[in-house]
């Protein structure tokens, strides 16, 4: 496992989905934190609760799944001391010419530990249809929890 | 608006599914934080962020359904002095002889605020099928977050 220390909630962010698009189960379970209580949620999946489960899960999926790639948007944040939620939609690309899929509605949460940054929550779930082309106005700009 | 003060997590969620058997809008918006960038995502349904639209998506819900009943089991809690995150399946009790369906997987999330503890997130979708028929160690005993 990584030593890797993620100073924002947006660091950790970034490694799970370099993680994801690398289907590299090193450095995904590096991102999350080292509990009991964390819990995983994969599209129309069951819940996942306990960092063993939760790591055999990513095993199961990156073995089946090299090399896909994922573009974040919609993205909704909210930033506290210790505590951050981030709500995105996941766009997985598809070879020229297919339908693209869906987008996944994702809920991510991220807790600061003594490592840094972590994530303690991945739920997951499929969106009913394409998701609507607007502007993304609090990309850079988390609402602050105080 | 309900000016209720919620002490615990507990007790918002408790108002929430109080509120969402009465099918009463009033308390179940009583229960949300008056923020922007709180998200919800009802099961199969599009991410809705917002006060405005998650108060409209709820209209929508309780003028179809009314008097239902639900049972929150699987419980992993996990509590920080600001915010908490609930990770629960909700069971929605069925007439007799009915099959009753695959519970909800719900994230739920709180954030303590001047008026006491909030939901932000409520992300929920179908489970893929019934729920493992297991004890639940951590029904009383939250994950402290520090």
């Amino acid at each position: 496992m990584s030593g890797r220390i993620f100073a924002t909630p947006q660091d950790a962010e970034s490694a799970f989905y370099e993680a994801l698009e690398r289907a590299d189960l090193d450095a995904m379970m590096a991102v999350w934190a080292e509990e009991d209580e964390i819990v995983c949620v994969h599209p129309t999946g069951p819940r996942i609760a306990g960092l063993a489960a939760v790591r055999a899960s990513w095993e199961r999926i990156f073995a089946g799944a090299r090399g896909a790639r994922v573009q974040i948007t919609h993205r909704v944040e909210m930033a506290g001391m210790m505590v951050a939620v981030h709500s995105v939609l996941e766009n997985f690309q598809v070879p020229r010419g297919e339908r693209p899929p869906a987008p996944i509605i994702v809920t991510n949460v991220y807790l600061r530990g003594a490592s840094g940054w972590r994530m303690i929550a991945h739920h997951a779930s499929p969106a009913p249809g394409p998701a609507e082309p607007r502007a993304e106005p609090r990309a850079e700009a988390p609402k602050i929890l105080h």
